[in-house]
């Protein structure tokens, strides 16, 4: 048993408690009783609570702004971020319309810079490298993919961890990684997640939870933060043999794989909390258009799982507004406002 | 099904290969094998293979010692680790007396810089600093626990990541996180465990391991090693409720725990591998003597596993034998070696 201490602190704060790594020898037998459990059977018409991520992510970008506003007004300054473009590839440029869209709306300057499809590795760097030395910038983030002759591990390494708003250093994944550390900034992704599971109040700690797919900007980062949450984390992927066996024991379950419907209604155990981080878009045969769908055959899940999230409409607009948050706290820490 | 080259590419070499992180739809729906795996019952008198350390040991010690005696009549120059020790702990005396005797045997120069336990932080990073400018250094190991009046996160980010043999530094640890990413160094007890595993014919990819404990010297960087070698890893902690139940599927069970006896035989599957990498002391109630266990309840799990580590003897005498292999590859690097 934990001490009564221990036990009482069940409320997350954001990166999580770091209660001490203490092993207690549990008497507890009791079977597992989930917090958000259902007591229903996938036949008799239940559907699970609609984990809705656009009025999160709106809450989220009106106290950014609200910051932003008060921080120009006190000490007229704003945060701003670099987007980092090379050549002309347009889901990037698409990509890139969003967060300018966003930042724009919350009072972030923009700046997107442009760089041929042919630069030089040394052209790219020179122009990460003067962003990195720039005090006005607090965010620079380079958009994926780069092209083939550039290495983009050189190019990721060379980007400051203290203005890396993506999260992807490899300083940054480390101390998420390393409990009792403090990252400068954690992947969007991986913020979002834990945000709307803490929004919802699905509680983390001690619960057992499954991610398919271990992608270094979704999958690795997430199981990284929700292990510092004190979930006993079980990361899956794709030499991992009858993934169902684990999905269908865990509590909460996170999907990042790229492909439509993988995951079926018996992956899921009765009253688990889904959040699908997929994107895919498929073809309607019917008429010829492209739906977009998560990674989680939502119409079977639906009827087992307590709580899930939509695609499109689920985790996808609170991902943005944490690159907005992201920079907002590295602007903060600039100005000595933490 | 996985493509076929892939499938024939079952040898792990070290640090694991980088295969393309592609899901592939699998087919193969026919129950889980293992490939140490028993059909032997409990009370059978079935007993495991005992995965021996020493002689590992004793070989890489060797292959060490041959590689700096080349070095040494090649360009006439051999690796050096500097221990920095902080006040006059007898269990930190211990350790570096064995670290001492080990290094000396393979060829390493080795330097203890002692401190007084009152020394400053300041003190301590400036002695610090010194080392990682000193180009005849290839490895710091700074001695834990350091004093409480200093800060240890501060002592060992300061660590040159390129000098920090022991794997702790973030950089390491995030390196070693992110697939495909080179860290300078992988922590000694993870690099062990990987050792055996390989030494003994384990396959490692596609298999579910547990690993309970997730400390930063062992647990977390050994998951991470894991993964790298496309095992499907769950770690297990304080809050994990009802472990055995994760334990008693894992093909590979590795414990870091510091509770002697806490995974009985009902955790382990039958003819699951089992690496104990706890050690304990306990009083022997007849003789009031102290004797060194693991985690593991061996005696009842030598019974229902496959093959399983000893303790004392088991991964112990690898562990340091990696902390040689550590700085002898830095030494290869700094002398570009490699």
């Amino acid at each position: 048993m934990l001490p009564q201490k221990q036990r009482e602190n069940t409320s997350c704060t954001f990166l999580g408690p770091n209660l001490p790594d203490v092993w207690v020898l549990s008497e507890n037998t009791s079977p597992h009783t989930l917090t958000t459990g259902s007591s229903q059977s996938a036949d008799d018409g239940h559907s699970a609570t609609i984990l809705e991520g656009t009025s999160i992510a709106t809450e989220i970008k009106l106290k950014v702004a609200e910051e932003i506003s008060r921080m120009k007004s006190e000490i007229g300054k704003f945060p701003k971020l670099v987007m980092v473009l090379v050549g002309d590839r347009r889901d990037s440029h698409r990509l890139i319309d969003v967060k300018l869209e966003a930042c724009e709306k919350v009072g972030i300057e923009i700046v997107v810079s442009k760089l041929p499809e042919n630069c030089t590795q040394k052209e790219l760097l020179d122009v990460v490298s003067s962003f990195n030395d720039d005090k006005n910038v607090h965010g620079i983030v380079v958009q994926l993919p780069l092209p083939q002759h550039i290495d983009e591990e050189i190019i990721m390494n060379f980007v400051s961890p203290e203005k890396d708003v993506d999260g992807f250093h490899p300083l940054n994944i480390g101390n998420l990684a390393i409990r009792g550390r403090k990252p400068f900034f954690i992947p969007g992704a991986s913020k979002a997640c834990i945000e709307l599971l803490l929004n919802h109040g699905v509680e983390i700690k001690g619960k057992r939870v499954a991610i398919i797919g271990r992608s270094k900007i979704v999958g690795l980062p997430t199981s990284l933060l929700l292990q510092r949450h004190h979930a006993t984390v079980s990361l899956l992927h794709a030499y991992t043999k009858n993934p169902e066996q684990i999905t269908s024991e865990a509590d909460i379950v996170v999907t990042y794989v790229g492909i439509a419907n993988i995951v079926r209604g018996n992956w899921i155990k009765k009253g688990a909390v889904v959040i699908d981080m997929g994107y895919n878009e498929i073809k309607d045969p019917n008429n010829e258009e492209f739906q977009s769908t998560g990674d989680v055959c939502f119409e079977e899940a639906v009827k087992v799982a307590s709580a899930i999230t939509p695609v499109p409409g689920g985790i996808g607009p609170i991902i943005i507004s944490m690159l907005l948050s992201n920079t907002l706290d590295s602007a903060k820490r600039a100005f000595g406002m933490f």
